[in-house]
């Protein structure tokens, strides 16, 4: 049995049969086949002797249990890191940052224990996925809509505790905004409830979010303070009518006014849902040699360029999709709206997608081709970089790269020329768009997965890369908004306003909440004191 | 002049004269008749020895000058208490919760940094009063709407840190919610950025909430954990058009589809702003005796005596005004929508109110009804309890109770019964309408002004009265989302969920940032360690 680091062996039986003591010996795994399967699923280390292990893994099924657990792991300094479900592929699945950590799984609380019809609001435990959640709200016949990520397996806490967003109506698509009230275990054992939560027998703990006094839920999101036992989120009550929209726009520099608008639309409430932006000229770059050249032209295409050769391929040059929910009328004129603004740029194009009205029958629903933007949990995002006859050889995983840039035009083409020149550059080219979305509200999100491979060479370029493309994306003003354990060294370093005062005041309310730093040690860079020399 | 408690005066003596060099002596207040100006002009204690004094003022101009003003304080160990502009009247105002303490007045901070029209955001110092944010705009010809609350006097940042709401459309118009990215000294002196601020040349400070890691926000809203500096906030572009409307519904009964109809046009984003529970009936009991009397029925009226009394004075029982704001053809459609919506209720009625189609003319403006409705700032407000025909005996000002109550019939009715029937019994009738507001997304808040007079007996009942109302809320599940010093203490305490574990984390993050409890000693309930004994 492999022993955390700075844990002597018999500390570590000793704490093993405490931990099986409190939740049987069923639920503790410390078999080199079991705890194998916490591996991150997309590491970036195969075969490496940085590959992150496990020393054991412990499954409790209610809140005490937790509790337990907890006090256990603070009396004899073993470093813990709970996971929901440990679904968090590209940012690190289920594996700890620190090597050798005990994985506190929460899967087996996974409790749905209220779904209020009348507020549209849940309260659940970790273990309770998308898929969970989902199946519950559709036996029960409630006309509510969860908002889901693009893998549904994952769970809400999760997710929603790692900034994570989905497709349909804000505030509930950015899934911690659209969170209401948390329960969580300190790291001493002592149960918090945030929020309302705090007021015995209260009424309003899943509808009004501050409770009295500071706020301190965004403490346990990215970080080590605490294991969050339930959590409160809105859902958005089923809407009469879904439409979708296309804009497309014929020239280059028609992305100022199409971006200027587009944030006008969104920050007006008038563009409610996540929007990507396209480009049809640089999504046929993979079909059109004579594009693909264009683009990889050092510094971008020129403006005359670009227009010249999508004006042969009768191609517009930008496009973003637009998703309408609420009553027919209400989105019909949405949409009229939308295109009204846009039609202040030449030759704007305008196609209607596909429409629904709900609810939709289990047949209906089987048909759906976006499923995430109806609120349906599904896998479909896993055929991205599988085997495919285009794509003979698919993908063993991959890191998301997820730089946060300003929703303008002009920010847009200059990421995409910064980004594409050290690529190209660096002999690198990630999966994805290139194109970015607007997950969150007001700012653009660029998604790069940097494929993981069989070979280590490939695999170690591809990290080198990851780490120069945080410093080359800081050096722009952009930040990271969430990443994989590799890399929350330096992607925290990076936020380093007067001498990282930041990081020291998480280091501060750290040692302050769990003095002992037992909780997911180096969690987005977060080191406990007595490691905090060491990985700095 | 009078010495901060605990600190002997010799200290206190050499304390000015560093806040002296430091801010020039102009800005240091220590006369009693400059002092005397931030007492609370609402204080529940005039003219009694509870009554809270201020020992001196400093009114610092830079950044650089809080800084050092806090290392000056830190050394000598001086209660400091920050204020914006110090007109949060009716929770305080400008007067600190331990006597005797040093005010921060940020009033001379009152630069407009930034105004990103096209992201729709601003960056602002504590000194920016929603007035001055508004001429900024109006000035420069920008078309953006800022959210405001009744007075316009106060300041962005300590409306929004104090969780103070507006009427416009959400997520603005929840004050809190609408920020993005702060700047925080801490007690210490340092300076911290939040969210992307933490990430130098950040070109999404005002765009993204979140940056990366941890979100602190939070911390600094309703505490006393740091003096925030710079905040940043999301505006509104300005819209096409507003339409006001109204929708009344004949029966007492009708309050439960009623309620649920108007939760769901919440929830679903298709009425997004403030909106008014209003009850033609009850609105007229001041005119009409036997509507009094019904009212005045211990355990609340029956309904079909209310329903009688209705159809006799041909009154609404029951009714909500509406804000629509956006492309005239969207609200158009919503008003329909809603129209549809409550048409399920028999005999419900529908009135259209004001339109506007934007930009306004100045005199246009000028004839505005509901200014704060349309994001303009005013005064207006005082005219509520200020001497008219009406109301020959004018208000010294007023305590909110303002207590969060869910979204539904039951509970209206329910907390509407609980607080008149306590009312009568103890023999105090507080101002206001008794009829909910939904100021922040699904939930209801109730906003009761236990009046100040001149006369001690009546304030020392209205106190009382005050205590007693957080009891009796906390006892129906009912918690108060903010209050006035004076019962910081005691809301607080309601929040007493696993032996006030809230409360006691705050504080353990409290002894962190600020392990000399310098700021704002006693904010939200939360002491210094060397005042906690005593004060609990």
């Amino acid at each position: 049995m492999r022993t955390p680091p700075g844990v002597p062996a018999a500390d570590f039986a000793a704490a093993i049969r405490e931990f099986q003591a409190i939740v049987g010996t069923d639920w503790v795994y410390t078999a080199a086949a079991d705890v194998e399967l916490y591996r991150d699923a997309y590491s970036p280390f195969p075969g490496e002797a940085a590959e992150i292990s496990v020393s054991a893994a412990l499954a409790p099924d209610s809140l005490e249990q937790v509790q337990q657990i907890l006090r256990a792991a603070n009396a004899r300094r073993i470093p813990i890191y709970p996971i929901s479900t440990g679904r968090n592929l590209g940012y690190g699945g289920s594996a700890p940052v620190l090597s050798g950590s005990v994985v506190l799984d929460l899967k087996r609380m996974n409790r749905i224990l209220e779904v209020n019809q009348r507020n549209a609001s849940v309260l659940v435990e970790p273990g309770v996925t998308y898929f969970d959640l989902y199946r519950h709200i559709q036996e029960h016949g409630q006309r509510l809509w969860i908002d889901v990520p693009d893998p549904g397996w994952g769970s809400l806490i999760g997710n929603a505790l790692e900034h994570g967003a989905g497709y349909t109506v804000a505030p509930m698509r950015d899934h911690f905004d659209g969170h209401c009230g948390m329960e969580v275990v300190l790291a001493n054992g002592e149960i918090v409830r945030t929020g309302m939560g705090a007021l015995p027998g209260s009424k309003t703990w899943q509808q009004f979010k501050y409770g009295v006094g500071p706020v301190v839920d965004g403490l346990f999101s990215q970080s080590n303070f605490g294991v969050v036992t339930k959590m409160g989120f809105w859902l958005y009550p089923e809407p009469q009518a879904h439409r979708a929209a296309r804009v497309t726009v014929p020239r280059h520099d028609d992305i100022y006014p199409f971006i200027d608008i587009l944030a006008y639309l969104m920050n007006s409430g008038i563009a409610n849902s996540t929007i990507q932006v396209r480009s049809p000229l640089i999504e046929t770059a993979d079909k059109d040699a004579s594009i693909a050249q264009l683009l990889a032209q050092r510094g971008g295409p020129s403006a005359p360029q670009w227009d010249r050769l999508a004006t042969e391929h009768g191609l517009g040059s930008w496009a973003a999709s637009f998703n309408f929910y609420g009553p027919s009328k209400v989105i019909d004129a949405q949409w009229e709206y939308v295109q009204e603004r846009f039609a202040a740029i030449a030759g704007a194009r305008f196609e209607d997608g596909v429409a629904h009205v709900f609810p939709l029958t289990r047949e209906q629903v089987s048909q759906v081709e976006n499923k995430a933007g109806l609120g349906i949990p599904s896998l479909s995002i896993f055929a991205f970089g599988a085997r495919s006859q285009d794509n003979p050889t698919p993908t063993h995983g991959h890191l998301w790269f997820s730089p946060i840039v300003p929703m303008s035009g002009e920010s847009l083409l200059e990421a995409r020329r910064v980004f594409f020149d050290a690529f190209r550059e660096w002999g690198v080219m990630p999966l994805g768009t290139g194109l970015p979305y607007s997950f969150h509200p007001r700012s653009f999100l660029f998604l790069f997965g940097f494929q993981i491979t069989e070979d280590v060479a490939t695999n170690r370029l591809h990290r080198e890369t990851f780490q120069r493309m945080i410093q080359l994306a800081a050096e722009h003003g952009w930040g990271e908004y969430r990443t994989h354990p590799a890399f929350m060294g330096p992607v925290t370093d990076a936020y380093s306003f007067n001498n990282h005062a930041l990081k020291r005041l998480h280091e501060s309310l750290k040692d302050a909440v769990d003095p002992n730093g037992i909780l997911s040690a180096g969690r987005y860079g977060i080191w406990p004191r007595h490691l905090r020399r060491s990985k700095t």
